[in-house]
């Protein structure tokens, strides 16, 4: 797909292996014996099996919780694809440092670990700097004007994501478990993008009111980013193409952190559309990283639905949250532990000495009699 | 509706008041001003209102909970109408006193106080007394088999609804935030009769497979309880003769512990179909105090649904469980938490210095020019 020698890039990609399916299979079987009646706790089950998968592990660890929120300011916004000025970009930035954001309130409430990342944003944010809670890895000062050509450079493209790649391993020795997010005004447009790229469908079906455009602002937005689209004619099989025609810094991060994850073996929690469009360049670049993602949330964007459908994921939320900033993901991350909970607490039948259900499903009052020998599959375990 | 002479009900009802719409007013008008694009957090906002409404301050606290699961059997079980012998019951409850259960699990998770009470289990629990996470308030060995008979006297229904109370008035000085649970094999068939009872509807439309019915079994349940709600002849406007007819102790105690909850202005989070039987109970007996229920999920019965609708409420969480205990419950808990640190550490545009959108939902490249008059609505906060 590409030539060029990206070191951490090809080394990453390399590194990502599907996920363990043993491990999945006896996570399985224990979940399929905890003394609850079957799969009775739905969706919850599957995560838990997801993270052995991941961690070849069925006493997964999930403790140690970290969210990236990736930030970069993006060309496009010139074109009137948002009603927030670009300046907030790097003003929730500083909201983010002063920790007054509503991804700060989550991120302390499921004690994850924060780290903000400047991949490119338009404003200046040295009055900041030193921060430990912020890492600069400008690209450049926001991408260019996608409706007028493409949003960055290919070197760009790897460079943004390498840097996703970067974060996740600096993270690694600290963290269990990831969550994506995202600052960045303006960023729906790339994402609606590159998601109506990569799923061949329609822009209009995936493009959304983003941070609240009236309805003729929408489709004066599906107008900009279906010309955009017709412009730059990102080439749906090349990943790294769709990043950088239609791309962003912050998009192309967050595909780089779910790489990096994915060759560390340890599960990131998706959240919104923005998150998710990065998921798929990633699934794009290296189809095994889809493993390790788990879907934290489904957002208001209709894109996200689609795009969520496309990585055959199911979201653990549904709330209408449209805000990104990783705020869905973190909300889920309780969730994800809450999994690991019952898959490493909870008694079987058999440990817990709980009689089982007969074995068909039907009362045993309403069954015809059995024979002795039969009798013995609905006695009590103990 | 009832004239019998009960003084705990009575003072709880009459001390159960509408929510408090300033205080709801107040938390919208913060909730409206946070850094965060118009409605992004959906409804985690929804609950934060709900939240400063019930308790009647702009920074209620919820830190301290309490999840009250109550024990009771159901005679209709002879009728055939469960997988699992009743016995489970009795064995769940130690389950639960040796802290291997689901529900211990993710109390733990969500640091949760879990307190069983003993409504009326068939089976004998002596030998797990004293336990101070064990509450004795035996009502009978189990209801009488419905399909027969009423389920219990009206006496019995007092009895048990005033036990919920009590429960409620226990946990109290400990408890910001309660959360309703439930064990007792056989108890999805009276809790889809007291939701057909009372939102008259077709039963077959409420009933479910509970702990994994088959087609038949399914269909014979149906037709059991079909029998059952005509030869008892539940008045849909009376919640205590639905609860007499075609209850169960513990449901009744659900009902209690949420009117409790209501007269003492505290929050409860609904688990699935048992504990929200049990809130429509509540709301029958004391409309208001459906101002004070949080709908924890949506579960796997259909007849969960409806109900929620009834009750006019929207669960935060939607993940197939169908194994009651408060499990839903309790990983709601981490959400009605997340709303709160949404309204009392977030801060608002002004506070963080961050811009505002322009006030009609349209992009400022989109908008023709404003005069210097207008322009002052977009421009920084700061």
């Amino acid at each position: 797909m590409y030539t060029e020698p990206h070191c951490l890039l090809s080394e990453t990609l390399s590194a990502i292996r599907p996920a363990d399916a043993a491990a999945r299979a006896q996570a399985r079987n224990r979940l399929d014996q905890l003394a609850i009646p079957p799969r009775a706790l739905g969706h919850l089950l599957d995560v838990a099996e997801e993270l052995a998968a991941i961690t070849g592990s069925i006493t997964p660890s999930v403790r140690r919780k970290a969210i990236a929120v990736m930030a970069g300011d993006h060309g496009i916004v010139a074109a009137g694809v948002s009603r927030f000025p670009q300046a907030v970009t790097v003003e929730m930035v500083r909201n983010f440092l002063q920790g007054k954001a509503s991804i700060n309130a989550l991120a302390r409430q499921v004690e994850a670990n924060l780290m903000v990342v400047d991949v490119g944003v338009a404003g200046d944010l040295t009055a900041l700097y030193p921060n430990p809670a912020l890492l600069e890895r400008r690209i450049a000062a926001g991408t260019a004007d996608f409706s007028r050509g493409p949003a960055m450079s290919r070197a760009q493209a790897f460079r943004c994501i390498e840097v996703g790649i970067e974060v996740a391993n600096l993270l690694a020795p600290s963290t269990d478990l990831y969550a994506t997010g995202d600052m960045g005004i303006g960023n729906t447009s790339p994402s609606s993008a590159i998601i109506a790229c990569l799923c061949r469908c329609d822009i209009a079906s995936v493009t959304g009111r983003g941070a609240g455009l009236d309805d003729a602002a929408l489709q004066a937005k599906i107008a900009i980013l279906d010309k955009a689209l017709n412009l730059n004619r990102p080439d749906p099989d090349d990943g790294l193409d769709v990043l950088t025609k239609v791309g962003g810094f912050e998009i192309g991060a967050i595909a780089g952190l779910i790489l990096g994850a994915a060759a560390k073996r340890k599960p990131v929690v998706l959240d919104g559309i923005i998150s998710t469009a990065g998921a798929m360049l990633a699934a794009s670049l290296a189809p095994a990283s889809r493993d390790y993602m788990i879907a934290g949330h489904r957002s208001a964007e209709p894109g996200h639905s689609i795009a969520l459908k496309h990585l055959d994921k199911n979201p653990l939320l549904d709330l209408h949250l449209c805000l990104g900033e990783g705020t869905g993901a973190a909300l889920a991350m309780h969730l994800v532990e809450a999994a690991v909970a019952i898959l490493t607490e909870v008694a079987t039948f058999a440990e817990a000495a709980v009689s089982q259900a007969d074995s068909h499903g039907q009362s045993a009052a309403l069954r015809p009699p059995r024979t002795p020998k039969q009798a013995g599959a609905g006695s009590p375990v103990r």
